[in-house]
């Protein structure tokens, strides 16, 4: 099945490159297709690295190995395969990782441990050993390629490639922040989504990347979901190659660390909202946006309530201001919540305030609204000071189609 | 717009009269129909009452009245409107509400805190008090009905009329139970779902009655989801008359009181049932059997983290045994789970055992198990004794045609 385009796709930036990371792809023919699907990124020696991965129980062995190597802090290569996700493969899945691991260890005389591996595709078929190391031979040998190939290339269901590019200023040093990443079905937050791959030129010891990266992740990647379902191989990785010559970044005393945090978030962000944009069906970007809660966790639980409302997300679909289904997630959420303090505005309109329908409500800039592709919905809970945004796309016939007309 | 009767269908079956019952149904014209939407039910005086409500935080004034009538034990009417829930309505829902319950007192000369009201149907608007004054006064002094005319009269999406008939012998006497619902979309487990209502002539107290009615509730309404949102209105109640004339019951030392169990365990499991069967857009009726798992309670979550995965129920829509979704939504649940120990059949056949896929498995009785309108799943984790059945149904581009397509 060859999708369109998601409605809601934005075209792939201009992005500088890393000095310190090359590129390259191949054709693994994971699946019976003629596009590269076998991306390679070689890093700088002493490249400084931070992963968050899924927390599935059923994670599969690329993501229990990430978990395992990140502790050590440095990378000099990552592979992604596309196509298959080798999860639930057991040892023989393990076996193909490792076979990956030992030849691009030996090409570059690294250690293994450095070499980070990540999959995805169909779970329960483990990746084939022989077309592994054909295409990773044939992409340690490749013609060097640009980001967008790269992006396209660790796609499965994605419609577009989707990159975000932002920099910093580290005292007098500028550093450049790159990252792409692949996923429009089985997202759902509480772990890093899918795929994606953040470089930067910055120099940065790796513990200190780990602890911005985790926290960026808490307000972005773990802020969407497409369809509340959690992968088996969500992982973000960030790599550092240090080649921007800033004085190495430690903690946040050092100068200029505000700044890449606030980089590192802005790019994350950018990456997390790209993943909802091309939510399998979507035709609506839809916002959401919860204050007055008795917490910020507890704000963020009732704004994923909301989020993850098929209800709420076929009445948006349906172009409906119908805020009784918000009602309905809010009560759901198992958070604090009353019924006589809670408002509900549409695109920046009250349609209810303290627990009652406003009375003769202009409905025609609601309706408006709710015709464009951006929604924005306002809860107000009148409790504290709790807020969260969350970000998800409305439910189609075109998630149905694509997950239900189609065998995978 | 008129909907089919849900292909997972069942006949109404014959019910036979509860002594000191009486039914009779009015035209209120909630909405703009010419169908039965107020139903009243007469109850014989000292007939006992217990009820489960929704746990939802934005809940209609008819179940918080609810919550506190069961208290005291005793009921002589039921009125329930269908069209309008009543829900978010602040002060003029809660005045329509008391205004029903005075009109009914004033009637039957009893309290109104013996007169239970349910309403179910659009969410934010306030039942209109002159149509409710008018329907209820039809009501009081219209023919009896059967049961069947009941169970239509209360439904609002549903496409076809649901009830339950069972009996249990207490000591040497015979009692009748039998019981309504109604109920399609907008329904998920922990709490009481939709609106049901059971009816005995068996003789109980009514602090026994509530103990029993939530045991049941337990195994069979929390143990049923058609799409994960959860209603503001969710009400069960069960009223026994007493005319049966069997020693009353009191607690499980009495004779009978665990045959009366089974009953209305039985009845509530069959009434939750037609409630998936009536799922919007339902093709197939699921039955997911989690066991080997730590605890029940972690059964249960897991079972439910299946039941409300999007892509398990697209799958089975599109007769596809994607057991690698199981997978995932199993990993997904947040309880204890050993990838290498799990196993996953349909319809009994085997297809992944201990965290591999079964090599050469027959696939032909697995695909004609999905090509049938009742669907197994059955989960095995291999850690504990805990297990859990949920019932659910698929996810079809009618759900999203009832919800999108059609404004409400």
């Amino acid at each position: 099945m060859e999708l369109d385009a998601s409605p809601l796709a934005l075209p792939f930036p201009d992005m500088p490159p890393i000095s310190g990371v090359t590129l390259r792809v191949a054709l693994a023919r994971y699946k019976n297709w003629d596009r590269a699907d076998l991306t390679y990124a070689e890093l700088a020696e002493c490249t400084a690295v931070a992963g968050v991965f899924t927390q599935s129980a059923c994670a599969s062995s690329e993501v229990e190995l990430g978990r395992e190597q990140v502790k050590q802090g440095r990378a000099r290569a990552l592979i992604v395969n596309a196509g298959n996700s080798n999860a639930f493969t057991g040892y023989r899945g393990r076996e193909a990782v490792d076979q990956i691991r030992a030849q691009v260890a030996e090409h570059l005389g690294c250690g293994t441990d450095q070499v980070f591996v990540s999959s995805t595709g169909v779970i329960g078929v483990s990746l084939p050993k022989d077309k592994a190391r054909a295409g990773v031979a044939a992409a340690l040998i490749a013609e060097p390629c640009n980001w967008e190939d790269a992006a396209r290339a660790i796609g499965t269901t994605d419609t577009f490639a989707k990159g975000a590019h932002t920099s910093a200023m580290l005292g007098g040093t500028r550093v450049e922040l790159v990252g792409f990443i692949k996923g429009s079905g089985m997202i759902a937050p509480d772990m890093a989504t899918m795929l994606g791959y953040i470089f930067t030129d910055a120099a940065i010891e790796p513990g200190f990347l780990q602890e911005l990266l985790t926290q960026a992740n808490r307000q972005t990647f773990s802020c969407i979901t497409v369809d509340g379902d959690t992968s088996t191989s969500d992982t973000v990785l960030a790599f550092a190659t240090g080649a921007a010559g800033n004085a190495p970044l430690a903690s946040f005393d050092d100068p200029g660390a505000d700044a890449f945090a606030a980089a590192l978030t802005d790019l994350c962000r950018q990456l997390a909202q790209l993943v909802v944009r091309d939510g399998e069906g979507a035709s609506k970007f839809i916002a959401i946006r919860v204050s007055g809660a008795v917490s910020d966790d507890s704000a963020h639980r009732i704004a994923l309530s909301v989020a993850n409302s098929p209800l709420v997300k076929t009445a948006i679909a349906g172009e409906d201001a119908n805020w009784g289904r918000v009602v309905m997630a809010v009560g759901k959420a198992g958070e604090p919540a009353d019924r006589d303090k809670l408002s509900i505005a549409f695109g920046g309109i009250w349609t209810a305030k303290n627990g009652l329908p406003v009375e003769g409500y202009d409905e025609a800039p609601v309706a408006a609204h709710l015709k464009g592709k951006e929604i924005d919905i306002s809860i107000e809970l009148g409790l504290g000071e709790g807020h969260a945004t969350v970000w998800t796309c409305d439910l189609t016939h075109g998630y149905i189609s694509i997950n239900a007309d189609y065998r995978s």
